[in-house]
């Protein structure tokens, strides 16, 4: 495979869940942010919150952005041109999110570049009425995610990946066949023992009422693990529906609550 | 600011509409694509369908990705655990389009370094219907953003962004006052009126009907053009709705219609 240090860069990340007491000059950190805001945009509908607060962050590290969707600065924009948005909240939000995402995945990158590491946090959106208090957002800033970021403590493996026959498909999406999908799962779950990932930190998920555990510390992997996530967790939309809502989003209605 | 190759990439990199006959090959293509499988993820909710047809695909690119959000991959996973999806479509579409996202993101700076260039088109998902059929995707995975990518035919200059006192609040969220969104705009307009952008591909957004022209292409820039585009584009989600569903997804519905 042809590489670069760019792409072994990328090929070595892996989530950093523990950090050294060194802390990131405001240099550091204007550099990750300013390669986050290099990422393309649809509309530059990202901005980035962050706390610098070992205590309150998670893993104990020094850094904790929260990458937003921000339309609320959007609007400001817009008003000051005299336009008001028309266009509605689910399109906004689509774009938005990329945006975002596209930014905060510079981040991560840049961050590793710098010797630094992280780890997403996906809770955020559920979180968002604590967010907006916390950092005093004004209407239409949602918090997509979270990044905790700092100089690493640990030196954890690489993760596995879907093999790319299972990621990848040119011109037709694949059948993809029962030995396909073994393929897959066996890559992923064999991946993860090797590394005793769950076992060492306890973090099998437990069954609900009715279903009987059949899964021990050599083959609680990958597969089981993501499938119990998303075969127990979140049955109902009400509540990021209300995280959106609590946010001044209304993902169905056509006509935004534009200031 | 602090900087090395991985971040002066990021910071130099800016779409690519023009691309030269030279094709990637095969392993150019792939090392592209596991940088971007190495991202991140909730669950490896991406997967990218590949057209190699310069005839078809738009700039005349020699690879056109479309990256999707794939929980039908992920289906097939679980049934084999023996295991029922019951996390709601909003949560799962909402880790799935991160993990397209940040896959397509690494993708964007492994091309960079491989001496390639890119452009993100945000069309997909309107184009939902087409897309499945295109490339015969079973239900529950969305076309959530195409990506042209080859050997770049131009040059173009890299594109301003808002200043970072417009994109990262430390402990609050700033109150953005008139001066500060003043520089933001003038950043923005001033950046993009130096490098002709608009007058030169004559990108102006006609005004609709009762609105009276008062920007030539001496002002007319960045934050009246977005302006134009939410204040004009899209105002019933109605359409993107269709498009969710026309891929098997319910957003506001508890049980999703999962195999």
């Amino acid at each position: 495979m042809e590489k670069n240090r760019i792409i072994e860069g990328m090929l070595r990340r892996r989530s950093i869940r523990a950090f050294r007491d060194e802390e990131p000059t405001r240099e550091v950190i204007e550099t990750v942010v300013r390669a986050g805001q290099q990422a393309p945009f649809a509309a530059q509908l990202g901005s980035l919150l962050l706390k610098r607060d070992r205590e309150a962050n998670p893993f104990g590290a020094p850094l904790l952005f929260t990458v937003c969707v921000d339309v609320h600065r959007m609007e400001r924009v817009m008003a000051a041109r005299r336009w008001r948005r028309v266009m509605c909240d689910l399109s906004t939000l689509l774009l938005g999110i990329q945006d975002a995402a596209y930014m905060a995945q510079n981040m991560v990158q840049a961050a590793e570049s710098l010797g630094m590491g992280s780890c997403f946090l996906g809770a955020a959106p559920y979180a968002a009425a604590r967010i907006v208090e916390e950092y005093g957002l004004p209407p239409r800033v949602f918090p997509l995610v979270q990044l905790a970021m700092g100089y690493p403590a640990e030196d954890p493996p690489v993760r596995p990946r879907y093999p790319i026959e299972f990621s990848l498909f040119e011109d037709r999406y694949s059948e993809l066949d029962e030995a396909a999908v073994d393929r897959a799962m066996t890559a992923m779950d064999e991946g993860y023992l090797a590394q005793d990932y769950y076992r060492s930190r306890g973090a099998k998920i437990p069954l609900g009422e009715g279903r009987e555990e059949t899964f021990g510390d050599d083959d609680y992997s990958w597969t089981e693990h993501v499938s119990r996530k998303l075969g127990q967790w979140s049955e109902d939309p009400a509540e990021l529906l209300r995280a959106f809502e609590s946010c001044g989003f209304r993902l169905s209605e056509a006509a935004p609550d534009a200031g």
